[in-house]
């Protein structure tokens, strides 16, 4: 999983703290603790995400809770479903299942959402791509479920790769200018990706071709992509080619049989619903 | 604002955090820093929410940061409209812009959807409340974008309100002793709420009324809805009542007319997409 | 308990560390960590309170520390009793010794001073109440110990009721305007209670009575207490009634046979004195 | 001030979170935040204490929050005194009153407690003692106090000084093993302090007299101290001698003529009360 | 710079507060906080580095400090050099010596050593570069020193390249199934490099060649080293080369006529010493 | 071991996150798990020191991880010896291989270096001495290899001992003011060292002579320290003397016929270079 496990423990301890304040589980907190048993029932069909995250819930409120999957991570399930079934402290399991629940529910919708898109890419070489526009908190849990759901991470963050858009043109006076700048100090294993929105933007690129890793084309009519893909295979032939922008289920059909490397959509996470599970007490 | 200032600097310095890691924004960290100035442009209609969040993440980045709003909080926006001017270091801009959008992006959306459904009320006493199904790390960001929304807050965790939900009433063994038990222990300001399913558990509340504050249907049909408010006002007067359970546009609108003072549903928060906004630098 | 498991253990590591610094306990460090016994001795008679965290002190330092009590949370105490036997690592009992003592004396103290408090209303429906002048830091511990002692807690915080005092309603300009401000904004689930001082202030509260959960009448003569209630009783009757102000055991004894619901006061928490508590290794 | 600033300022942060938790001090949040005043009254005579923290809860909420003494810290106040002059934001005014109180009541509290044993010693060369009873979470504030009150700090915890209990002696099997041991392992800086409860102890410590820095002479009666004074001025007499165990006002009175250097008694903090003070907005 | 501006300054704090803990600095903080002058001195040759953060430690103890550098940051420093000129509180001045000073110390010293490094490949198109051999909790600062230096930073850490080596080779297998393992798992920007140390790893290498982005020969023979280069430029041709393994001053000599794209090696911040500078308040 | 457990853990827990940020571990992470043996070599000869930090990054990673060392902690290691046997999860052992390695080659580099300058001082009862210049962040991992290599810790931080020194006799215009400014504040337990660079501050410290428990000797020509040390012994009898300044292993040996109780220098810490050591997987 490419989440570290002390940065994973210490978000979900977050979001207990962030549902029981100092105060505690009011409702919950004057039973005796003893174990009983519950299930995890699927309202909807959806792709199973989020599993290691809902367990390490009841994990931290008991050492002891004990969870058997009945279906695997990113598995799909249909309405009825029986997803787990969880054995524990009757205080843990109250108090945790809203935290792990809403984990769950909406990692699930996530990737759900994420498949429908890379469907449409199935049979492809094309990388589908999530991007930053990400829930504020959640971005590691939830690039996590557009993996589940078939799609590849972009970028991290700002931190580890670097992204020459519009504004950063604008600020540093060029494409030439914001690449010579940047290559000079970045470490050595920094791809640089350069986001191209018309055709002289595009031929300023090759002023620094071989800095550039990736060339994204925002933004593009469909019809002017075929000749900057041309272009690009010519005169730069090592990049990497990204589409980007209003990227619809329909519009991703048209790439799909373009000489392009990946397609990048935020929509797999802005555009994702919560899917519909329940707990149940036996 | 339902939110201490200490706890919401802490949540968008971590944003920040998370999006910048250790080593920074590598695109942008060798430019000058020189001011510069940039406008938010609306793509799309929708209810504007979040605009304290935005401000706050520059001016944790640029103490002279100056952002100058042309629509305010709660105003319904139109595409096309230029929502703020905002003029600072370059640095600061390009760093925060994703973490801010991404903060404007999706609680406009959840109060652009909450008035999707708190229209439907408008000229009736019943309050519309949200939900704990909130996104972990967001409930008091997401809660205030309800309100801005039109919605009202139910409460806020598990700490400040006891919700005796069907889970609670198999572990304590009946309503009974959950609320008996309940109320010998917590403050005397908490009210607490019954979530009822049913007509034997609606009678069974008679045994601890007096303790009793809030009364939840929980996914009752509309034809029973009417018998089961007229039981509550005969025996059980002083509780209010709450209706949940599958809440769409359409049964808010035959819920409206109904003698009950609360209606709740997570949809105002699963259910929203992020609105678009782009921010361009001048 | 009215305490997250979290919280709690986050304040009890910051005992230790408060205790400890960097360089640890200079005094032990040096010991081998042989598996050594104690046990607590009563130095005088009081009412015990605050096992649950004597015991996570040593649990966080010797994970295999074992503590059996020979008497119980909320149980009277005499002089010379042998509270408990313990049994861990010397480094552990000796590092661990004053801080888990110190809560054990200072909580103990307050369930003591509480418990003569509340003998004073038994066999009356009166309720005891503590306030928020509590030792900065200990909040939710000394709360914890006053419902050891029989008393009941009021609100924890600022955030989880709301409490109109004589400075609010200066800032706000009335009664009426705080009262309506503040309900326009908080949860559906938050109680209002409103400080009145006064017949005018009284009177006022009639203006929105409904909005009232509770009055507190601060300061009145007992002479006037009377003619209070009765006026409360008649005019806004679900409300519950809350004396405060000056509560001395004598006045306490003058109050119970009033038809008042709670009594307030400060004194449980700010008039305690530390029992006599020590530790003998064998 | 013996108090790292940074600590010190984290310490009363937590103070606030403790009390406003996430939600906020959902009183007085719907207030414009006009400028308003208000002063402190003295409700009784006290030793003034703890003023730094007091302005350092308004200066977090509020930056320019501005807080006049009439009084200095240290001095003795009488009932009806004008302790300050305050004017800020209502907001800040309204939220940081009662942890501010909290702390300037519980400190001056202390002050004024320590104040009546160091009255007796005035005239005299010993120096008043405070020890590590100290309520979990204040210590530096409390050991602030004291010495307000007049009083001198013994170590601040376990890492800046040696002491040398009756279970550190069962621990390490002999004074002179114990002494050696720990001698041995900690920074040079380190003074090495001794409790000695009988004369077979106090001749042990001849055996590492050379390494002894302070001998605490331990619920000796009065009629044994004489004698074990000369003792120590005879054979070690470099080193100083602290009295300590049941120390009253009248116990002190017994000492102040002793050729001691210390006297130390936990009753400074344990044994003090709250005072009474009061904010009113103008 | 390399370094989050939050991250920075947190890490600052906390170097502070390990020098001043709780109590603070006893020697200091009973002066009236004047303010004074001071400059540093330069007590040999060295290259300077390490000004942002020692100006920030002062920043953070008074916000109104001034320094004023004379010589900037890489520029060569001769023994007797005046560095800056400071003017501040004389508390901060005396309590931030130690830390900042031991900053500038560290890091010069780091830069001064990359330097003697670097100068060797001047003129070449060859890249120094620094490893992840690193002071704990120092690593964001030391790589701060070796650009200074001169040199490139390899990756920052384990989060952002992958570096295939001897361990992991065994872990997986092979380097076939580690790389088309990770490759198949990573973001798309993260580049893959391959430790090898032998011909037939380097052969192996083959099986993946689109995958690898770095060959890093790994302690080979300068003798085998043409040989390599030669291959890997034919077989392999987009990948970079490294080499690595016992440099000295001596070896990178050999290597600067090499076809080779980065040297790496630990020494430059492991084989450094702290270079000698003083403070001297005027 | 003067260190806080507590501490120490946040400590090794912090310098993980360092290495591992949010993504974790992207080489190592999409291994099984499954259990393997590894060693630790020795590249050169040198004192160990370290292991309980090494075991400890480990055991944080996997709580069944295995370490047995052949050698202990402060032994001379020959290159080539096996030093310890490892056994635990792959992704453990490679994740945490760089951390716990850069710990100890660093404290052991430490070490080695102090036992240089220990040996000078074999057979004679003055003790060697560290000092504050020590790595931002690893103060007291660092004061923990000095002992091991056989000095002794001076002061831990600015909050545990006065150290008056020339820019503090500035700022309170005289050693006398210092001195007693200082005692007036400090608690009973701190001890006070004063710093003399001549014989006039000398000749001063008789005007405070009871309060100064040791005299340091900073940069004395060695023909000088004869007559101060005669000096001293003669006026100011029970102080302890410390020279310090320019140290070497040279001047070392002229030191250790003289009459003095410490010699502290930084050069155990700033002059140590990381010893070599590899870890190989079975």
């Amino acid at each position: 999983m490419l989440f570290s496990k002390i940065a994973m423990e210490d978000y979900i301890t977050s979001f207990l703290i962030e549902d029981t304040g100092f105060t505690g589980d009011i409702t919950s907190s004057f039973l005796q603790g003893k174990r009983i048993k519950a299930h995890l029932i699927a309202g909807e069909s959806f792709t199973l995400a989020g599993t290691p995250f809902f367990n390490k819930v009841f994990e931290l409120l008991d050492n002891e809770f004990q969870i058997k999957w009945h279906l695997t991570e990113g598995q799909t399930v249909y309405e009825g479903d029986i997803l787990c079934s969880m054995e524990g402290k009757e205080t843990a399991l109250l108090s945790g299942e809203r935290t792990a629940l809403n984990l769950l529910q909406h990692l699930s919708g996530i990737a759900t959402n994420t498949r429908r898109y890379t469907k449409v890419l199935e049979g492809t070489r094309i990388k589908l791509l999530d991007t930053r526009k990400t829930t504020p908190g959640l971005r590691y849990f939830e690039k996590y479920a557009t993996r589940i759901g078939g799609a590849w991470n972009h970028r991290m963050g700002l931190y580890d790769a670097v992204m020459i858009k519009d504004n950063h043109i604008k600020a540093y006076g060029s494409i030439t200018d914001a690449v010579n700048t940047v290559k000079q100090n970045v470490p050595i294993t920094v791809k640089i990706e350069v986001e191209v929105e018309n055709w002289p933007q595009l031929h300023e690129v090759l002023n620094v071709k071989d800095k550039v890793d990736i060339i994204m084309l925002d933004n593009w009519e469909i019809s002017e992509i075929d000749r900057a893909i041309e272009f690009i295979r010519n005169k730069i032939n090592h990049a990497k080619i990204e589409v980007s922008g209003g990227i619809t289920l329909e519009k991703l059909a048209e790439l799909k049989t373009k000489d392009i490397d990946f397609v990048s959509t935020s929509k797999l996470i802005t555009g994702a619903k919560w899917v519909d599970i329940s707990m149940e007490v036996e």
